[in-house]
């Protein structure tokens, strides 16, 4: 690693996650610190600021971006509002880590994606972190190696205890199903061509008008077949579980073994209640590496081109969930800058 | 159990299949004898009654149902050749253990299942011996419990290591999918309405021409949806898994943790590379349980209607396959008889 | 199999035990019947006899034995009436079948060993029933084979969910480790050296007095080292588990992952409660095994070396209890007629 | 955590784990930074240094401890160098982490205890890695919780793949087991008060006049029993297990199914191969705990008397190895200033 300062990390927006990113760049990462903080809620964002010395405070993204000490840039304002804050960051020319999603339609991670190529040079990190942590890692490290042979099928399965207030089946989708997008099209190196949704009659713990569980499948350019069970209303833990069928094996992670206890007549482990409990080593690595990265003047990990891929995926997604039968992915060529 | 002699079977089709039978109900189960046995080679019939005391040898099946200390029937002939055996047990009024299929197609199903309905009273179990495996019953026990709530879905695995000559894409859903047919049918207690085929792109393992492994979906009258993963020239071995998501919880059989070893960097099992292997127990129960109820003269058991019922699935789930969609499954009306 | 009748089998002693014996004679066991039925409880024995055929009812052992179509014998009768019933199944040259422990204790258990030398021919199986788990039978097969090296070390958990009214701290050497010796002999091929014992503070679930759960170590003149914790009132479930380590790995069974659940925030199995539901399938294999062999007229299983041999390690293992230390196994020297 | 610059460290020895606590401090730690190194060997603690800014260079660990900027000490010489650095950083009156152990001997390191109470204030953490598992942290939770009741038993596996040359008998007891003694007394909260080793007949993977494997086993002052496999020529991995028996259930730790696979006729995991690839996480975390700590005023971990104990313990270990037999324990009284 070049020999400087920490990086000067600017957090736009500080609610849950962001607040959550403020205290990992403070108390967690190497080489990094906390240098301003923005959100519209200006009592919020001073909250969060509270005791990181040389940290200013701020309402307005591009102050913060433009305050002293800023290097680099970490989004995690809602949704809508990414789109402004990644072409403002362009402006400025920082490297960026931008919370999942990308924007939340394909067109306007089509528009980000223009935008960084214009630049010439990649600033942006999408916030995929599953693909920092490590089951996943070892998966996909097995994978490349050719051990096993061609991957032929991914069965998934992604669960949560509940859904809070609001939830709606397109959600399901767009919130919860996206890593899976993600992590397919990561682990296999392919691209997403179609999604079917099969709905099963909902569970008694849903919501009234949520259609979950749901079983939601992918075809592959590279010809694999992907299954997710998705099913958020579970009751039992928070599970996230993925098996590769490969020509010569299968490979599974997620069983969770960590601690097996025997008593009252039953043996077995502890399911996580959370992503917190289950991802939260992954968000420190990916959190981790993208500092590292970045103060080595390099682009690693998710790029604006798989923000919005999987935003064209969830388009589909949410069609097929709607109409019924499969829907095909439409995707603009991929750019050479994104290879 | 009514006080009587040993139960006299007679068995038709001594192939490896029926030979097996012959060897089972002679050397492990109680309270049966082989009385008879028939096969169109006149020589395997006689290899297989070799040293069994009092067993006639017949090339004519309806000379082994009619020969001295007959009491029931075991049909372990060829598929096609099942209608004419059932039809001829009938006649005899005869108890009948019929390997699956009951018949190839729906409609000789259909036929066997009038003529029995005519008989007045049942008389066949089909011999899905799935039903009798341990794993299975204890899964079926749990969800029949209501301890994990309404079934949503059912997801499966089977892998075979490799398939015979000749073995074609519509077998992979008539000789291997139809034992999930049955499983889901007897384990939810619903009917499959509609079956979808996803295909990757084959194995390298897979002959040339044969559509392996494949993901093939049902949808019940239930509300549950079920994927099977057939996947018959896996290479690693013979392991059939499944797991149930209801409402509270999963449960799930198959994992084949007997024996765990450690060596040579590695920590794990043995995955059985034959249905023997793993099915023997099944089999070997399913035998005794037919003849314990033939001998208190009761008929329990997987009935003509579920082979009938798997034989409309296995239709719809070959067209499915071919051409591609979902296809609904058209199912007579289930008789009270059968209920 | 020579071609012959149903073996006429006496079973002395009808409690529990033998009347499941009984059970098990009529319903399971292939190629034997229930001939005479011998206790001391006169009504006990006729309720055993109840709706078999063929079947006389005795108080006195001797006459069951002389009974009409008796060709051998199942003593399950309490231990100290079981040095009697040996002899006079010398004396009528009968087979046996004899329940654990073949005697009480060392000295009578060379006088039965003695008896039979005289008679010039082994006639007696004891009933340590394990030897035909599946497990276990797995795991010896894997030693035998040479495959993980030579045995190191043996490592075992006997727990049990409580003891009955007047378990006292020497049955759980006698009555519940006794298992453990004969497996350890058996996997191993290896005699018992030395048995030492440490006792942990009693666990708030022992009754007053029982001095539960302890350490039990034995060394063995193959130079191995092997421990058992016996744990008899755990409360949580009926567990027994090994794990050998050799040269090149180790290999553990006892996990019993046949169900998995995952609900209410656990994944994981059910715990057997009882040794029934553990080792039912063991008890019915070793009766087949024992009726296959007496009608072939040999004599297989583990024999009355095995009950004398563990005789003597339990009477070092009690004194190993109560005196401290390590005692050391005096065995007689192993005659030829055993090897 | 009050805010301040990152705390300045001193690391004394930079052989394999120095130089490796200098990376981990340089670029994995949060809010800490390398200051000192010192090591007898110039170059090597140059090659240490090489690339960190304001990263002075010794030969003296007393030099070191007073260069510019240095506010704690990490000591990672060889063992009988621990002793004059610790008193040298008491001197200086500066916070230490110290690798275990922390002084070759009980004698030494109950002068080392002295010196620190002399001192008035704790100063001292040892390197007991383990307890920053975080495999290990979730059983120490569960058993405070006391939801299992109290803990009986607790057994065991120490195992690694091979060993260095040189490595003899003594050192299984205090340089492999040593971690089950501090892991002991930490999980229990007890002392031990005995040791017995049990030795098999050497494997044919140790080196000539290696007793490799042994069975050592602990008494504690809460009546507990522990035991230990020490196997550190296993060949296949490098695995640590634990079960605790408690009174109401057993937990278990270790079993490591992070990425489980099918191929090739067997499911199962890989082994780790060496400490680095199963604690790498807990040196991390360890490392952490003692900046973030130090940088609070506070000291926590194991404390000095938690280094003397172990040493005590293994000192009547090595005695129980060779001379055979149970070896009581003797510790000085625990000074109030250690509760």
């Amino acid at each position: 690693m070049a020999q400087r300062g920490p990086l000067g990390v600017a957090v736009i927006g500080t609610g849950k996650m962001g607040a959550d990113h403020v205290r990992r760049l403070h108390e967690v990462t190497n080489g990094a610190r906390v240098a301003a903080v923005a959100d519209v809620d200006a009592e919020r964002a001073k909250r969060a600021a509270d005791g990181i010395e040389g940290c200013s405070v701020h309402t307005d993204p591009i102050a913060a971006m433009r305050a002293d000490g800023v290097e680099a840039v970490l989004i995690a304002s809602p949704g809508p509002a990414h789109e402004a804050a990644l072409l403002a960051a362009f402006a400025h020319d920082l490297p960026v880590l931008c919370e999942k999603p990308l924007t939340p339609d394909a067109a306007s991670a089509l528009r980000v994606l223009e935008a960084e190529r214009r630049l010439g040079h990649r600033r942006v990190q999408v916030g995929f972190m599953r693909r920092y942590d490590t089951e996943y890692a070892r998966l996909k490290s097995l994978l490349d190696s050719g051990e096993l042979g061609r991957p032929l099928m991914l069965h998934n399965r992604h669960r949560n205890v509940s859904t809070p207030p609001g939830f709606t089946s397109a959600m399901l989708i767009s919130d919860s199903v996206v890593h899976e997008m993600d992590i397919t099209r990561w682990l296999l190196g392919q691209e997403i061509t179609a999604v079917t949704v099969l709905c099963p009659t909902p569970s008694g713990n849903a919501p009234e008008g949520l259609r979950d569980p749901q079983l939601v499948l992918f075809e592959t350019d590279g010809g694999a077949v992907v299954d997710v069970e998705i099913n958020v209303n579970c009751g039992f833990g928070y599970q996230v579980q993925a098996e590769v069928v490969c020509e010569r094996g299968t490979a599974r992670i997620g069983d969770g073994h960590a601690l097996v206890t025997t008593a009252a007549g039953r043996w077995g482990g502890a399911v996580a209640q959370d992503f917190v409990e289950r991802f939260e080593d992954a968000y420190d690595r990916q959190m981790q590496a993208w500092v590292d990265a970045t103060r080595r003047g390099e682009v690693t990990g998710p790029s604006a081109w798989d923000g919005y891929a999987t935003a064209a995926v969830c388009e589909a997604g949410v069609r097929a969930q709607t109409g019924g039968g499969r829907i095909a992915v439409e995707l603009v060529e991929r750019p050479d800058f994104y290879r």
